[in-house]
């Protein structure tokens, strides 16, 4: 496709950033799935890599320097994109779990049961459902529970002949045996499925609604280790603060989300010194676990202090040196990943 | 892991070529299946990218210049890989198809029902099953066919509750209805599913033995055209020469070699003239339908005339840009991908 209209700008930033979200999973970033792009470079002229190959190894793969570039390196005006079979047969649950070592051992048992067809897979902390559901317009939480965690789950196929609801359903009843899961919820129609996954896509919105809010993006190897350290670092800090967890668990990646009272924080001023603080302690812990300081939503120009400090002198230099070769007077998204 | 030993230095060279084969259509080449790497440049420095990430978005993504690269930006000795659960349940079979279209279009059928439990899809011309079962040392075809094409198929996935035979027969009996297919057998029992896997496994070795043997490796976007025009130009240009096609359809890629007779080859010299021009045949007719003339084996030295031709300037232009960065007295295996 040609990224001319105002939705394709969106699918070229995606590209960009090398997005992810909830379907990363099983269908991985934006970066697994380009096949072809074309981007424009800062000299004006177009470099077309427009194939629509699932394999192609004639020299370096260009492409992947511009995905995720955050448009460092050019503008992405063109891509070819893979796509997969349309699915035809779904079933959600929601779970509460004790902890977050269980919502893995449950993902695994997912994975080791039905295989690929887990759609998606995502953790939300008790505290995160409570601010949904009290800012959230009627949103409800099917599971009266006081659980520390939840698990938001989808199973999906193209497979015409498969039961997804009772393979879920049996799936759970395994996992409540192992003890992977104290109660579970499986809707019993799409309505209901899409109730459930409203809590997820609330998180943003009523997060705002609760407060001054800190959101962080990082993935690291060992997730429950880094929840229990930036926690008790976060809390002793904070006092008061209300602390929400929402991740993607299979990919390691963690949305921390400190929400200040606007009674408290009262100044931008304020505000802007508990962000630094809260980002500096929620970074220092991934890099100490050999974690990322931004899983999916990139540098920009927020984060290119922490990146100059938490990314090896040699990273930085070779990054340095190809935006040398692509852009050598810095003329595009100046200010971004880089220091102007 | 560490690449020190004799398997794993196999490791890197998979890593470096990006490599790729029969399980490409569910897992990716390898490109897809590397989480990190460590890498040795040129000066002696050693970079660590050894993340065990799903997800990093901190800058551009340095590994991926060195998959593929062929060892010509510095030497992979270090990489963390993505694993997957293991299967369990599993079921092959072999058909006969009409021509390569319904082959695809039966591909289709296939993930359409089964989703991503299609582990592999092979197809192979009827002259390739002819040449592994003559020269393959008791090797036998299933299916006594005049067809014209054969697929190799299997599913597989780690659910314990699915009948994957079942299935398989099911799905193939629906393609029979469509007349995707002409006859088919599922294997009864691993063996057989086994002898199955090894005609296509057994494919470059039986080749050698019965004549000179020219291989290509191309990735087309419409594999029907380019095997009809480039089969029509060869057969024209070689008389009483063997075409076998043997490819991994889903990926688009197909090996086309040439069988000639080495009693009319009789000299290096006559093989080298032939091996040359049929190369050219079908990486012009590979250009020519938007394909690459090397999809998984990459450039090495005997291909570095042939992308020097056909590769757009700016293409090259860039390479050497990144050469030029990583390695600029060109110390990494040298007349690899570059001319010397």
């Amino acid at each position: 496709m040609q990224l001319g209209s105002v939705g394709s700008c969106q699918a070229g930033r995606l590209i960009s950033t090398n997005a992810g979200g909830t379907g990363v999973l099983r269908y991985g970033n934006m970066r697994q799935l380009v096949l072809g792009l074309e981007v424009v470079l800062p000299d004006g002229r177009v470099w077309t890599g427009m194939q629509a190959l699932r394999k192609d190894n004639t020299g370096y793969d260009l492409k992947q320097l511009f995905i995720g570039a955050e448009g460092t390196l050019g503008i992405i005006t063109g891509a070819v994109l893979k796509l997969f079979p349309r699915l035809t047969r779904s079933a959600t649950a929601m779970v509460t779990i004790d902890d977050v070592a269980k919502a893995i051992a449950l993902l695994h048992h997912m994975q080791a049961s039905v295989g690929n067809r887990v759609e998606a897979f995502e953790i939300m902390s008790k505290s995160q459902i409570d601010t949904v559901c009290r800012y959230g317009n009627g949103l409800k939480n099917p599971l009266a529970s006081d659980a520390r965690w939840y698990a938001l789950i989808e199973i999906a196929d193209s497979d015409p002949d498969w039961d997804a609801g009772a393979q879920l359903e049996r799936c759970l009843a395994a996992a409540a045996e192992k003890k992977l899961l104290s109660d579970a919820v499986v809707a019993s129609d799409l309505a209901k499925a899409e109730a459930i996954w409203a809590l997820r896509h609330n998180v943003s919105e009523t997060n705002q609604h609760a407060g001054f809010t800190i959101s962080n993006d990082t993935a690291v190897p060992r997730v429950p280790e880094f929840i229990a350290t930036v926690e008790a670092r976060l809390s002793g800090a904070f006092k008061g603060a209300v602390i929400n967890h929402v991740g993607h668990i299979g990919d390691g990646n963690v949305h921390v989300v400190v929400v200040l009272s606007r009674h408290v924080y009262t100044t931008p001023a304020a505000c802007e010194v508990a962000a630094a603080e809260i980002n500096l302690i929620v970074h220092e812990e991934s890099v100490a676990l050999d974690g990322s300081i931004s899983a999916e939503h990139g540098i920009g120009k927020m984060h290119v202090d922490r990146l100059e400090r938490f990314k090896p002198p040699l990273d930085l230099e070779l990054m340095r040196a190809m935006k040398a070769v692509f852009d050598p007077n810095g003329l595009m998204n100046p200010g971004n990943i880089f220091k102007r």
